[in-house]
């Protein structure tokens, strides 16, 4: 969500021996594949040249058969992690889990991750300028679905010469598209680990999400879209990311950082100022376009309804699959991930389900690394 | 929420027989109890002159023994039971709980509900003219607390000659009403019924309030309060109500209820639908003001901070009490009454705590009736 995320393309070799800020690497800066004919999206529009942002970490096998796709949810980019320099006040967003010696070990893995289109970090995205009109895209920027953000990702993979990746891993949106690519392209997933996601958002966390894109089309500054230049934060988009943050947190979680706590000398509740600063955060960084297309993405993609049935969604794949999901997270309950783990048993894969207790929610994809690591090692171990 | 509940209050006598509209009564219209000395709030302002409006239901002993206070919540008013009229659409917000021959049986109990300060339906509110400007009070209407409800609701109980009540009732706020009488005014409640309620809002349900008030107060219509004459409805107030709504309702009635169903032909999910135009009915009818005073009211009471303990604010009671909660209430969890029933325990009151295994959220108040009226009966029948 920090502006590095922005940081220049190169072409440049990779770099053969990673140097270490602690735990940390230093990553390669993010590398961008421009498609001169355009991308066409799954609803039809195309833009035009297209630039497609995408971060690699570790080295490729010469048969590439050591390439894992990491698929990114809502908020963040394709700096998965390590960090740009020394000087970076934070690190990739799944740095707790991706890197030397972790639960993706780059000492054996190649890790790939594409920023999708729609999303405001370097990706052609509704802020770039149309050359056809000199003007941002804005308002005119395509739907967005989870269709196009694993063609975004399968363009990449062929690029890099990558048939078949060694496992596809995703968490949240991030865990969706991972389940679109065996519906999609079952031939090119050697493993699916998919947590803290579903084949199919659930009508609650639908109407969450929606509420949330109401609030910022009801921010009259958003103007349909097209306020680039006019705003610097949109009220609306903080709002929206209010309710967001909201949906990723528990109860428990809420109790045991907050509970009814006010902050020193004042009558404002302690997670009020918490979830302004961060929405605040949140508004200047990210795109409220972006936002309202990426969710609604998300809301869209629904297995059963678009392959008739999840089975006949998964019926290409057969390979072995790794299901998390988190007790605590509503968002995505866990007897989502329970059913997707059945559908693909009954198509031959060898799906296993784990429920993981932690009180922190939809974020326990995020803050648990530590309870992650040691499932995703094994599994990728057992491959 | 039907404007019906403006009707034009009235001095005359109770009707000693009920006439019937299948099982609903005919209700007398509300009543007011003009404060002409006016009402001090418990943050120190007064609004003279102050008017209560009040309704009665079945006929006061002439002991006073029989009375029975119903504290209503955050949307509805006094009218709790019955039908004003025939031809009314609908009757009283607890019509399933409170007639003759339910669980708050009207042949034995005088029922009284009175509209507590800051609501829209009745009583001096933010819409009501201020005599010194000629002009709604709006922003300058006093900060609202539930120890207002409550001390309104002992004036209309000393009017009416009702030293003690011999139950105090609610749900929700109104649960939350009912446990502040018990700490201030023991010696007025012979028996407490509390259910969805809690003695302080839980943090995640106080950042769910705090983010609908923010909703309304980022609306530029809202004009900070001043905004009557201005617009009729303000989209701010509906998506305060949308979130207001999705933490009634619960996932698995959400899931029966809608589902991912689309609106015929179209794109449109179905829950989106029912939340714009629940939400739309609600913002013509409620006003914005009492939304954002009447909800802060529950967020700022919290009987351990103002008390010391729970035990303090309780130690005057030492009569029986019965706490509900429902299974799938997400806004005011189970543990919450369980929590008020050990601390009554603790000082002496015998209190009963029944958790009602529901799909209907905190919404079971009002739609399981029929799960309700047994433990309501029963309990007041072994008073």
């Amino acid at each position: 969500m920090t502006r590095v995320a922005h940081a220049t393309p190169t072409a440049e070799p990779v770099a053969a021996r990673p140097v270490f800020v602690g735990t940390t690497f230093l990553s390669d800066p993010p590398r961008q594949l421009v498609l001169a004919d355009g991308f066409r999206f799954h609803h039809g529009d195309t833009l035009a040249p297209f630039a497609i942002v995408y971060e690699t970490f570790g080295l490729l096998a010469a048969d590439a058969s050591n390439a894992i796709l990491v698929c990114h949810a809502l908020s963040p980019g394709a700096h998965a992690a390590g960090k740009y320099a020394e000087t970076d006040a934070v690190a990739g967003w799944w740095d707790g889990l991706v890197g030397y010696g972790k639960g993706i070990d780059l000492a054996q893995y190649f890790v790939v991750c594409v920023n999708f289109p729609g999303s405001p970090w370097g990706t052609t995205g509704p802020a770039t300028i149309d050359p056809a009109t000199g003007a941002p895209y804005g308002s005119a920027y395509p739907e967005v679905t989870v269709e196009d953000m694993v063609e975004a990702q399968r363009r990449v993979a062929d690029h890099l010469g990558i048939r078949r990746f060694a496992a596809v891993i995703g968490a949240s949106l991030g865990g969706m598209e991972a389940l679109m690519w065996t519906a999609l392209h079952p031939e090119r997933v050697g493993a699916l680990v998919c947590m803290a996601a579903a084949a199919a958002v659930p009508v609650a966390s639908v109407a969450w999400h929606l509420i949330g894109r109401k609030l910022i089309e009801a921010d009259p500054a958003f103007r349909g879209g097209d306020y680039y230049g006019q705003a610097s934060s949109l009220r609306g988009l903080q709002l929206a990311r209010m309710v967001g943050h909201m949906t990723y947190l528990s109860p428990p979680a809420l109790e045991r950082k907050f509970g009814r706590r006010r902050r020193g000398g004042t009558r404002q509740f302690e997670v009020d100022s918490y979830l302004e600063h961060q929405a605040s955060k949140f508004a200047v960084a990210y795109d409220a376009n972006s936002y309202i297309r990426v969710q609604a993405a998300m809301d869209e993609m629904d297995l059963e309804e678009q392959f008739g049935t999840l089975g006949e969604a998964f019926a290409g794949f057969r390979a072995r699959a790794l299901l998390v999901s988190f007790t605590t997270d509503w968002l995505f309950p866990s007897a989502e991930m329970g059913r997707v783990a059945a559908a693909l048993r009954e198509q031959g894969a060898r799906a296993e389900h784990v429920d993981i207790a932690t009180p922190n929610g939809h974020d326990a994809f995020l803050v648990d690394c530590d309870l992650i690591t040691p499932l995703v090692r094994e599994f990728l171990a057992a491959r």
